[in-house]
């Protein structure tokens, strides 16, 4: 397993937690330059009932109150699924330089699927690695919505 | 004063306080279809340290909890500045249906200045009123940048 996959596999383990309780299984880890993990979050938004309640947004608030500041410029950032638009803008407005992300998104995907905000014109363009234990995370989708189906 | 111009002029005041704090003054109120504000929300990122600290954000959440759930798709949301991607892609998630806002964002707009989130294929397509009470949101801006580089 590579550097990569290791956080990508507690990203995983996250995105477990939310299938547990009925969210979409999205899972996320913000790691500094030091290899430390600093902020960590999962889908919560049927729980909270929050729009706001993606796996992203929780940690990287996290990881701006466990670095006392919102520039997260030495961080690289784990995701088990294609950022959506809200997502991708917090990581331009944390100034996160890299991502790395499990599944592709079709539908609401802004890192390359349904269109990618890091090409476009806001100053900040966050390096992106796809595909990391892609089908672990498609898996991990793909037994939510066979569960939602059956209810 | 319009209907429109009203709310505005509140989000303008949640503006000013952003800016009496020294913050980039921001301001957002959002409005439920019989007119009670259910959401209100300023610019908190240097106090808080946090990327997500935009006006917008803190309305969305402050609605959900208000009205219980996640789905604002009977809201409308008044914002003093053109939304960046977060907030634009923050407002799809909450399937908010209408935003009003006063200056434009050459730099971050992602309601038609850098780009037009609500036009793209995310399948909810807000539908956007722009320069509302535009001279006094540029105003404010203007303040804030003028003391900033007196500084």
């Amino acid at each position: 397993m590579t550097e990569h996959e290791g956080y990508m596999a507690r990203a995983l383990e996250l995105a477990q937690e939310a299938l547990a309780e009925g969210e979409v299984p999205v899972g996320c880890v913000i790691v500094w330059e030091d290899g430390r993990i600093v902020g960590e979050g999962r889908n919560r938004r049927e729980a909270e009932g929050d729009a706001l309640g993606h796996a992203e947004l929780e940690a990287i608030s996290m990881a701006c109150k466990t670095l006392g500041g919102w520039r997260l410029h030495r961080a690289k950032l784990y995701v088990t699924l294609e950022p959506c638009p809200m997502c991708a803008g917090a990581i331009l407005n944390a100034r996160i330089p890299a991502v790395y992300y499990g599944a592709k998104d079709e539908s609401m995907g802004s890192c390359g699927s349904v269109l990618n905000l890091f090409e476009e014109d806001f100053g900040h363009h966050p390096r992106l690695y796809g595909c990391i234990l892609e089908e672990k995370c498609v898996q991990l989708l793909q037994d939510f919505f066979a569960k939602m189906r059956k209810k």
